[in-house]
Protein backbone atom coordinates (compact mmCIF):
# COMPACT_ATOMS: atom_id res chain seq x y z
CA UNK A 1 0.00 0.00 0.00
CA UNK A 2 1.52 3.64 -0.86
CA UNK A 3 1.85 6.47 2.00
CA UNK A 4 -1.76 7.73 0.78
CA UNK A 5 -3.80 4.56 0.74
CA UNK A 6 -2.25 3.31 4.32
CA UNK A 7 -3.79 7.18 5.38
CA UNK A 8 -6.85 7.15 3.82
CA UNK A 9 -7.70 3.58 5.60
CA UNK A 10 -6.79 4.95 8.62
CA UNK A 11 -8.89 8.09 8.21
CA UNK A 12 -11.21 6.06 7.53
CA UNK A 13 -11.02 3.63 10.54
CA UNK A 14 -10.75 6.36 12.92
CA UNK A 15 -14.36 8.16 11.51
CA UNK A 16 -16.05 5.02 12.02
CA UNK A 17 -14.37 5.16 16.30
CA UNK A 18 -12.30 1.83 14.80
CA UNK A 19 -8.62 3.44 16.20
CA UNK A 20 -7.68 0.03 17.78
CA UNK A 21 -8.18 -1.60 14.92
CA UNK A 22 -6.16 0.83 12.69
CA UNK A 23 -3.40 0.54 15.25
CA UNK A 24 -3.95 -3.51 14.41
CA UNK A 25 -4.36 -3.60 11.07
CA UNK A 26 -1.99 -0.42 9.92
CA UNK A 27 0.70 -0.39 12.34
CA UNK A 28 4.28 -1.90 12.61
CA UNK A 29 5.11 -4.46 15.18
CA UNK A 30 8.28 -2.00 16.40
CA UNK A 31 5.76 1.42 15.50
CA UNK A 32 7.24 4.22 17.72
CA UNK A 33 4.38 6.86 18.84
CA UNK A 34 5.99 10.33 20.78
CA UNK A 35 3.82 11.88 22.62
CA UNK A 36 3.70 15.86 23.08
CA UNK A 37 3.71 15.33 26.59
CA UNK A 38 4.72 12.93 29.49
CA UNK A 39 4.08 12.17 32.98
CA UNK A 40 6.97 13.26 35.55
CA UNK A 41 10.05 11.33 35.25
CA UNK A 42 8.34 9.55 32.08
CA UNK A 43 9.20 9.88 28.63
CA UNK A 44 7.11 10.77 25.55
CA UNK A 45 7.92 7.99 23.48
CA UNK A 46 6.88 4.12 23.24
CA UNK A 47 7.24 1.58 21.48
CA UNK A 48 5.03 -1.26 19.67
CA UNK A 49 1.40 -1.66 19.05
CA UNK A 50 0.54 -3.20 22.62
CA UNK A 51 1.92 0.31 23.97
CA UNK A 52 -0.37 1.92 21.44
CA UNK A 53 -3.89 -0.09 21.89
CA UNK A 54 -3.30 1.18 25.97
CA UNK A 55 -2.57 4.53 25.42
CA UNK A 56 -5.42 4.79 23.27
CA UNK A 57 -7.39 2.86 26.20
CA UNK A 58 -6.59 4.87 28.79
CA UNK A 59 -7.33 8.01 26.77
CA UNK A 60 -11.15 6.55 26.20
CA UNK A 61 -11.11 5.75 30.04
CA UNK A 62 -10.05 9.30 31.17
CA UNK A 63 -12.52 11.32 28.77
CA UNK A 64 -16.48 11.02 28.05
CA UNK A 65 -16.29 12.06 24.19
CA UNK A 66 -19.05 13.41 22.54
CA UNK A 67 -17.87 13.56 18.85
CA UNK A 68 -14.38 13.09 17.08
CA UNK A 69 -13.62 14.96 13.84
CA UNK A 70 -11.13 13.35 11.12
CA UNK A 71 -9.19 15.81 9.04
CA UNK A 72 -7.04 13.86 5.99
CA UNK A 73 -4.51 12.81 5.05
CA UNK A 74 -2.42 15.32 4.30
CA UNK A 75 0.93 13.19 2.48
CA UNK A 76 4.25 14.37 2.14
CA UNK A 77 6.41 11.74 0.58
CA UNK A 78 6.71 8.49 2.99
CA UNK A 79 4.56 10.76 5.81
CA UNK A 80 0.97 11.87 6.46
CA UNK A 81 -0.57 14.06 8.60
CA UNK A 82 -4.06 13.98 10.30
CA UNK A 83 -5.77 16.86 12.05
CA UNK A 84 -8.22 15.61 15.05
CA UNK A 85 -10.78 17.75 16.41
CA UNK A 86 -12.50 16.05 19.55
CA UNK A 87 -15.60 17.59 21.46
CA UNK A 88 -15.23 15.44 24.97
CA UNK A 89 -15.74 15.62 28.92
CA UNK A 90 -12.49 15.21 31.19
CA UNK A 91 -13.80 12.74 33.48
CA UNK A 92 -10.94 14.60 36.21
CA UNK A 93 -12.68 17.46 35.14
CA UNK A 94 -16.13 17.45 34.33
CA UNK A 95 -15.69 20.35 32.10
CA UNK A 96 -16.07 19.97 28.23
CA UNK A 97 -13.73 21.21 25.74
CA UNK A 98 -12.63 20.91 22.29
CA UNK A 99 -9.33 19.24 21.88
CA UNK A 100 -6.83 19.61 18.51
CA UNK A 101 -4.19 17.68 17.63
CA UNK A 102 -1.84 17.19 14.44
CA UNK A 103 -0.59 13.62 14.08
CA UNK A 104 2.23 12.94 11.54
CA UNK A 105 2.55 9.17 10.41
CA UNK A 106 5.63 7.70 8.95
CA UNK A 107 4.84 4.95 6.81
CA UNK A 108 7.55 2.16 5.67
CA UNK A 109 6.70 -0.77 3.41
CA UNK A 110 2.93 -0.43 3.99
CA UNK A 111 3.33 -0.07 7.60
CA UNK A 112 3.24 2.60 10.00
CA UNK A 113 6.64 2.68 11.76
CA UNK A 114 5.91 6.28 13.72
CA UNK A 115 3.26 8.70 15.02
CA UNK A 116 3.95 11.96 16.22
CA UNK A 117 1.36 13.91 17.92
CA UNK A 118 1.16 17.99 17.98
CA UNK A 119 -0.97 19.36 20.65
CA UNK A 120 -1.20 21.40 23.27
CA UNK A 121 -2.40 20.73 27.14
CA UNK B 1 12.17 32.19 22.58
CA UNK B 2 10.45 29.01 23.19
CA UNK B 3 9.24 26.85 20.49
CA UNK B 4 5.62 27.76 21.57
CA UNK B 5 6.22 31.30 21.52
CA UNK B 6 7.69 31.20 18.23
CA UNK B 7 4.84 29.34 17.15
CA UNK B 8 2.38 31.58 18.89
CA UNK B 9 4.01 34.30 16.83
CA UNK B 10 3.95 33.06 13.27
CA UNK B 11 0.19 32.04 13.92
CA UNK B 12 -0.80 35.48 14.67
CA UNK B 13 0.83 37.22 12.19
CA UNK B 14 -0.64 34.34 9.49
CA UNK B 15 -4.26 35.20 11.00
CA UNK B 16 -3.90 39.17 9.88
CA UNK B 17 -2.42 37.86 6.49
CA UNK B 18 1.37 39.21 7.35
CA UNK B 19 2.95 35.74 5.91
CA UNK B 20 6.03 37.61 4.34
CA UNK B 21 6.40 39.34 8.08
CA UNK B 22 6.33 36.47 9.78
CA UNK B 23 9.13 34.49 7.59
CA UNK B 24 11.28 37.95 7.64
CA UNK B 25 11.22 38.02 11.38
CA UNK B 26 11.28 34.26 12.48
CA UNK B 27 12.94 32.03 9.84
CA UNK B 28 16.35 31.14 10.25
CA UNK B 29 18.53 32.51 6.79
CA UNK B 30 19.15 28.59 5.98
CA UNK B 31 15.55 27.80 6.46
CA UNK B 32 14.88 24.52 4.56
CA UNK B 33 11.34 24.39 3.40
CA UNK B 34 9.73 20.91 1.82
CA UNK B 35 6.66 20.88 -0.20
CA UNK B 36 4.70 17.69 -0.54
CA UNK B 37 4.77 18.20 -4.73
CA UNK B 38 7.42 19.84 -6.83
CA UNK B 39 7.05 20.51 -10.62
CA UNK B 40 7.87 17.72 -13.17
CA UNK B 41 12.11 17.77 -12.83
CA UNK B 42 12.08 20.02 -9.60
CA UNK B 43 12.92 19.79 -6.31
CA UNK B 44 10.60 19.59 -3.54
CA UNK B 45 12.74 21.22 -0.89
CA UNK B 46 14.38 24.61 -1.49
CA UNK B 47 16.83 26.87 1.23
CA UNK B 48 16.45 30.31 2.61
CA UNK B 49 14.26 32.79 2.95
CA UNK B 50 14.19 34.32 -0.35
CA UNK B 51 13.16 31.29 -1.40
CA UNK B 52 9.88 31.24 0.97
CA UNK B 53 8.84 34.62 -0.02
CA UNK B 54 9.08 33.92 -3.78
CA UNK B 55 6.88 30.47 -3.22
CA UNK B 56 4.47 32.69 -1.17
CA UNK B 57 4.02 35.50 -3.59
CA UNK B 58 3.65 32.96 -6.42
CA UNK B 59 0.96 31.23 -4.34
CA UNK B 60 -0.93 34.50 -3.67
CA UNK B 61 -0.51 35.37 -7.58
CA UNK B 62 -1.54 32.18 -8.57
CA UNK B 63 -5.06 32.45 -6.34
CA UNK B 64 -7.83 35.10 -5.39
CA UNK B 65 -7.58 34.10 -1.58
CA UNK B 66 -11.35 34.44 -0.19
CA UNK B 67 -10.25 33.14 3.10
CA UNK B 68 -7.68 32.11 5.15
CA UNK B 69 -8.24 30.23 8.85
CA UNK B 70 -5.32 28.95 10.76
CA UNK B 71 -5.38 26.68 13.79
CA UNK B 72 -2.88 25.83 16.50
CA UNK B 73 -0.03 26.46 17.35
CA UNK B 74 0.05 22.65 18.60
CA UNK B 75 3.69 22.03 19.73
CA UNK B 76 5.72 18.79 20.04
CA UNK B 77 9.22 19.64 21.78
CA UNK B 78 11.21 21.63 19.53
CA UNK B 79 8.72 21.56 16.59
CA UNK B 80 4.76 22.82 16.32
CA UNK B 81 2.27 22.03 13.65
CA UNK B 82 0.09 24.24 12.32
CA UNK B 83 -2.77 23.90 10.17
CA UNK B 84 -4.21 25.95 7.63
CA UNK B 85 -7.47 25.94 5.61
CA UNK B 86 -7.76 28.13 2.61
CA UNK B 87 -11.04 29.41 0.68
CA UNK B 88 -9.43 30.17 -2.69
CA UNK B 89 -10.32 30.58 -6.71
CA UNK B 90 -7.35 29.34 -8.63
CA UNK B 91 -6.91 31.71 -11.29
CA UNK B 92 -5.94 28.73 -13.50
CA UNK B 93 -9.00 27.26 -13.07
CA UNK B 94 -11.66 29.48 -11.79
CA UNK B 95 -13.03 26.83 -9.60
CA UNK B 96 -13.71 28.14 -6.22
CA UNK B 97 -12.32 25.67 -3.49
CA UNK B 98 -11.35 24.75 0.15
CA UNK B 99 -7.33 24.13 0.00
CA UNK B 100 -6.50 22.54 3.87
CA UNK B 101 -2.41 21.70 5.03
CA UNK B 102 -0.85 20.70 7.93
CA UNK B 103 2.71 22.60 8.56
CA UNK B 104 5.09 21.51 10.38
CA UNK B 105 7.65 23.91 11.76
CA UNK B 106 11.33 22.96 13.59
CA UNK B 107 12.83 25.24 15.92
CA UNK B 108 16.70 25.95 16.81
CA UNK B 109 18.36 28.93 18.95
CA UNK B 110 14.31 30.73 18.36
CA UNK B 111 14.56 30.51 14.35
CA UNK B 112 12.68 28.12 12.73
CA UNK B 113 14.89 26.50 10.60
CA UNK B 114 12.46 23.94 8.86
CA UNK B 115 9.27 23.56 7.47
CA UNK B 116 7.61 21.15 5.88
CA UNK B 117 3.94 21.12 4.27
CA UNK B 118 1.34 18.41 4.16
CA UNK B 119 -1.59 18.55 1.79
CA UNK B 120 -2.96 16.55 -1.16
CA UNK B 121 -3.02 17.82 -4.91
Amino acid sequence: MSTLEVGKKLVALCREGKNAEAMQTLYDPNIVSVEAMSMPGGSPESTGVAACLEKGKMWREGHEIHSAHVEGPFPNDDRFAVFFTYDVTPKATGKRMTMNEVAVYTVKGGKIVREEFYYEM
